[in-house]
């Protein structure tokens, strides 16, 4: 964890911008694979961490904004759980770390809550996301589950404020761990060779993850079929000429994320064809993060984007028109049906739990609905400490081709005879991470080869 | 999956079982880590995989024991799932290759379970684990969340009685992954030197099970800190002269699992010190393996091992008295103070969420309550085609010591001076996998070193 006054000082904050009542947070624990003894690797939820840090399961937290009163609940360890996970520190001990004085067992929080109700005080809490924490909000609050999603919206706006701006012991953790997400991309680009599985290459790239003290930052995309945009499935087998995609990022000790995109040519050459793709997202990827800088809308630069992605297809005969047009109608989406980036931090979604429009649009930039910029994860106005991802792509969807081509939809600005041709060329996604500086921006992390002859470099060290 | 034909004659299996009502089976879902968009790897239900085959969420199915009729439940993909998660076979496709012919979208469950209560029909259902499932079970049947484990008992002990016999195609593909779990302790042991932080050991292995398409069977136990039994932790720097304790298997694509223990001398040799317990601790294994036969109860062999134990901790002057009265009493438990071992197929404690009371017991076997015995798994006659592990070890846990110590306990049977001396030594434990055959035993897969000749010489490779 940070120091102490880091958690102090944030807490601080909450109870400056929030005005009365009792803020709830709920900590993760674990869950169960195929039996309750057997779980998943624990992740504590990213909001308890960013005020309260303590990272393992059991536990909650209320803050009273009145009183200021500040409590951490869970049980210490007795000596059966001693024998099988070994020692624990007192709560007591590990709350003090956190700069946390008072803690109680995990009993405590119903009467807590109890008295809270009884007293008519307001309670806040965030949207649930954990099934075995909607069943104990329902059982504290006596909610509908249908209504646990109603949370307070004081409390989300308040830690979505203080969340999107990292400070500068987040910044260090994320550029950190950039480090391992080199290692993750580089030994992928030199295992992409014909005769490898798709799987073994997904696996050694989570191994790293796991090896440096990691995790992987979310469950690793890597595939020829890159033009599903998660795909979770690595049972290809890489041939020469195929194009491997892959979307892959590590999170580190303290739960930061780091989340790459590269695209290699199996064998280590791109083909023309290929080369004609890439190029355009490279310039798309390198346009969009030159435009970023405080004060930008992001979803201006997501469409600028956009306008790159158009113009480069109607060079290649695949798009045509006027291209002002063709995105301002959305045409573009067939071939770039998702947003350019979101932001990132303890989620690589950061907040994503918090709902979408409360992180990444405002009063003043809401959610377009139309398809392909519906999408778009973050839209609102830069500020200096916002980290994002700028991650363009073009993709060639045999479903999504088909469809719109029998429907007619934008036959002004699609070429679908010339669109059909590249049905299972599968797709391209460049993507960096990027901090939002006062007077720009800073691209994190040693650079991971992304040019034509870099990555070609790369595969043929 | 396997052929068509298993799934087809389990279920009639358990029709002929159980005699009226309907019976529910609830697949697994996503499960979210930080928010509902960012999900563990998905593990499927083991006894939804067992009946009806299909692997990927969202899925339910219904057989009636009276008309025979079996139905799955689950939606098919829409063009925003293809774009994202590519493109699936319809439900009604994948349900045909499991021999179930009728289909229906995931919202008719409710429906189908409100007539049937209508009817006053019986529901039999298994108890739930996953929190998402309970929440459902909860709103289709309006049972409260503390009676669902009060799940149907005739239905638990089908399930129990079919699953126990493991059938030719579960035993070669518990056998095809066993190469895996070679692998992955092979090469923990190499690694096993001066300098090395124990999570490049265990990420590495984790990478194994993964990059040969499969996960671990459950998190890697990897530890010079032996002692704490399922020790999940891993930031320990390895030095001369350590024991380091592996614990770990991996889970094939049809998800059988593999489970072994190995204790490795970092540096390569054994100390005397470290020899005179491993070399008990592999007697107790290799004794254990060599009793196991058809009608064997397992708690009777369970007491052989501990024993062994006894015996031999004797014989260094770390117990003391009547070895037969020291086990009755119990006093073993304080260096082994767990059970042999456990059932294992599709989960690695197999069948562990219907109960372990139900799996490991009958009426002709039932659980002690002395602390170390009382922890066994799997105590009941062994039969033909039951796979189970067998893991004796041995501890010194010092907090255990202490206690024990301090409340005077079995100072008849223990040497706590000598006990004493060996607080810092860690644990040894030595696990395989075995196989019930109708004349004897079958250790599954390739060896992997045991011996102290044998783990000193492939360290040393």
């Amino acid at each position: 964890m940070f120091i102490k006054e880091v958690y102090i000082q944030r807490r601080k904050e909450l109870r400056m911008h929030m005005k009365n009542g009792v803020v709830l947070f709920l900590g993760n624990n674990d869950t169960p694979m195929n039996y309750p003894g057997n779980t998943y690797h624990f992740r504590q939820d990213s909001t308890f961490l960013y005020y309260f840090g303590l990272d393992f399961p059991g536990l909650a937290a209320t803050i009273d904004l009145e009183s200021g009163e500040e409590i951490i609940y869970g049980n210490d360890f007795d000596i059966d759980d001693i024998i099988w996970m070994g020692p624990q520190e007192s709560i007591q001990h590990q709350a003090a770390k956190v700069g946390v004085a008072k803690t109680k067992p995990g009993v405590a929080l119903d009467d807590f809550i109890a008295k809270t109700h009884k007293q008519k005080r307001i309670l806040h809490f965030l949207p649930p996301y954990r099934a075995d924490n909607k069943i104990k909000l329902h059982q504290l609050t006596h909610i509908s589950f249908d209504n646990l999603k109603y949370a307070s919206v004081e409390l989300i706006k308040t830690v979505v404020k203080q969340r999107s701006i990292k400070d500068d012991f987040e910044i260090a953790e994320i550029e950190r761990f950039m480090e391992v997400g080199y290692l993750m991309h580089t030994t992928a680009m030199k295992m992409a060779k014909p005769g490898v599985v798709e799987q073994e290459i997904a696996g050694a790239i989570e191994g790293i993850a796991l090896s440096c003290g990691g995790v992987v930052s979310f469950p690793v995309i890597l595939s020829k079929r890159g033009e599903t945009l998660h795909n979770h499935s690595h049972n290809n087998l890489l041939k020469k000429g195929d194009l491997l995609l892959i979307d892959a990022g590590a999170e580190s000790p303290l739960h930061y994320a780091t989340d790459h995109t590269r695209v290699a040519p199996v064998g280590g050459k791109f083909s023309e064809k290929q080369k004609d793709i890439y190029e355009i997202v490279l310039k798309a990827n390198m346009d969009a993060i030159k435009a970023i800088q405080p004060g930008v809308p992001y979803k201006e630069i997501h469409l600028l984007a956009a306008k790159v992605i158009a113009e480069g297809l109607k060079d290649l005969g695949i798009m045509k028109g006027n291209t002002e047009d063709a995105v301002a109608n959305g045409a573009h989406a067939m071939f770039f049906p998702h947003g350019l980036g979101h932001m990132m931090g303890l989620d690589v979604h950061d907040m994503e739990d918090l709902g979408e429009d409360y992180v990444g649009y405002d009063e003043e930039v809401s959610r377009s609905n139309q398809f392909g910029t519906a999408y778009l994860r973050l839209a609102r106005k830069l500020q200096p400490g916002f980290v994002l991802t700028v991650e363009p792509g073009i993709y060639f969807i045999p479903e999504l081709i088909q469809q719109w081509k029998s429907e007619d939809r934008f036959n002004d600005y699609i070429n679908y005879q010339k669109a059909i041709e590249y049905i299972g060329f599968g797709g391209v996604r460049i993507e960096d991470d990027v901090l939002v500086t006062p007077d720009g921006y800073k691209v994190f992390g040693k650079p991971i080869p992304k040019t034509v002859a870099d990555v070609e470099e790369m595969m043929n060290l």
